[in-house]
């Protein structure tokens, strides 16, 4: 065993633990927030709260449907939060908890990532 | 028009700009990154070169079949690097290129946001 261990891809079992143990935190937070919409959506709701018609037309690409099922799945995250309105006709408004505030950051880090990798690529152009 | 601008999500039109760049921005990260495997198989490569069998069982629940689609998409974006080794048999290396190196602060976020998601989940039991 002992001469295996070199060949090992984490080279002790503490870090092996680690590695194991990151990897999961990492896909934690990847099953709640991965696919191409829910960070947008958050996104445009760190700019305020909005309406479903108003999040349609600001991310661009998305479908009523597609956007109602994000919804309801940031929902049951706590992630985001859905106010009805007893206005006539009836107001609904969507907007971030404080949850779902605490992925400002990571957006952050998404938002800086993004914006050098298009600049790159268009630079390799 | 000037009448529509309070129902607008975002208040004024540079706002309105600002608003859908970001969203571009971070949908460009997520287009490169996405999925359930990509970032796991990047943190991976954080701890060291792999071989292919290190990374299938390091990277719990990932299939061979997926494993070898997702690290062909990183080599074609320049994250990853493959490397073969003229031995007996031949021995094939994957590495974090420098640019893929350039996800590690955004994979630190993510980690620390997927470990206190999981002990808020955990809490509420």
């Amino acid at each position: 065993m002992a001469g295996k261990q070199k060949e090992s891809s984490c080279p002790t079992q503490l870090e092996h633990a680690e590695c194991g143990k990151r990897i999961m935190a990492v896909r934690d937070a990847l099953d709640i927030i991965s696919g191409k919409w829910k960070l947008p959506i958050i996104l445009a709701l760190t700019f305020g709260d909005k309406r479903f018609k108003e999040m349609e037309r600001d991310i661009q690409g998305i479908t009523a449907k597609m956007l109602s099922k994000e919804l309801k799945d940031l929902e049951m995250n706590d992630l985001v939060k859905r106010t009805v309105y007893d206005t006539m006709p009836v107001t609904v408004e969507y907007s971030l908890t404080d949850y779902g505030g605490t992925l400002k950051k990571l957006i952050g880090e998404l938002h800086t990532w993004g914006a050098q990798h298009r600049k790159r690529i268009l630079g390799k152009k």
